[in-house]
């Protein structure tokens, strides 16, 4: 297939496409781990969200002649390698991951997407961006939680550290491995102080979603 | 909420719909397992599907005045029951899980289908027992798994009689628990003799589809 995207803009649908389905994989299973039928539903249609996210990438991706099972496969190892390293002990710990991992990943792809050049591609990453309605429903039951029992405050400001420094690992990992998608970033118009400014952004976020869940960053 | 649709019908509803949520958790969950992309890509689409009938049987529950919540609760035992006795060890076990699993529920509620007084009900049962794909795919799968190992055949031919032990056992538990429901097949048309044709129909084509993938049922 000769493919009328670039190699970076190929990277970033192959590592947005086997995220979602990954992160459909993480949400459906942690779904199992849902004290109600009603928190089940909730989890369990975020989940069919990010396939419905996953298939339209895919779906994509086919339609410019770009091979996803390639594109994807690159990503496959870290993606996999983050998951495994941060396995939820619980449903509140599933929630966080939920809610403050796929947040992380959001503000960076959407950082990241500014710089697609195809107008089409960027318009879709931005769309499967979308808030999948985590957010909302991870705060609330999270708040819930520590209101009842304020010693489990301590335990889940541990695990969204852990959950950062996991991603961060395996970032550093696709950014030395894949050439074009780094250059994407910062060849685009980043020098070293944007690299700077845009790290400081992501923590900022990642602070203010710790902060909604009532936790120390 | 006054309800239009009878007790049994509801029941019958229920069962579904959480049969439905538990396939789709259990589909993607061991799409985790999936040796390739390719394998993941099919898993994650029939577990999407499965979603998708849920999602269909809780709207129509809705437009019934029925609470899905309510119709669901009294089947999440027995069913998370049969879930849990059942952990596949590896992808095959999971494959075979999902096609004889699925094929003896669809088989067994397409027979009580017949019951139901309301049409459009029935309609849109018989629509969501709609096979996903997981036959063909499973088939082949577990073909080629035998042709590159046979001694597999022993260990899967055991799983798939586990399999039908442990949802005889649930299913017994659900006859015993649910009058409204088991009378509907009972009290519907069915005499002793009658349930006697149906647990032989029930059998004949479990025992198909282990022959179907190369396994003594």
């Amino acid at each position: 297939m000769t493919a009328r995207l670039d190699p970076a803009t190929i990277d970033l649908l192959g590592v947005l496409a086997y995220g979602e389905l990954t992160a459909f994989e993480r949400l459906a299973t942690d779904a199992r781990l849902a004290p109600t039928i009603t928190d089940k539903h909730a989890l369990a249609s975020m989940a069919a969200a990010e396939f419905e996210h996953y298939r339209r990438l895919y779906a994509h991706m086919l339609s410019e002649d770009v091979d996803p099972q390639e594109a994807m496969r690159p990503f496959v190892q870290p993606v996999d390698a983050f998951h495994d390293s941060t396995p939820p002990n619980d449903w509140l710990e599933g929630l966080i991951k939920a809610y403050v991992g796929d947040g992380l990943a959001t503000d960076f792809y959407r950082e990241v997407a500014a710089f697609v050049q195809d107008a089409a591609t960027r318009g879709l990453i931005l769309e499967v961006l979308a808030d999948t309605g985590q957010a909302s429903f991870a705060v609330a039951k999270v708040t819930e939680a520590i209101a009842a029992d304020p010693a489990v405050a301590g335990r889940l400001a541990l695990w969204g550290r852990r959950l950062v420094g996991e991603a961060l690992i395996q970032a550093q990992r696709v950014a030395v491995e894949r050439d074009a998608l780094t250059e994407l970033l910062v060849g685009g118009s980043l020098d070293l102080a944007g690299i700077g400014r845009l790290l400081s952004r992501l923590t900022d976020n990642h602070t203010a979603r710790m902060q909604a869940l009532g936790l120390q960053a």
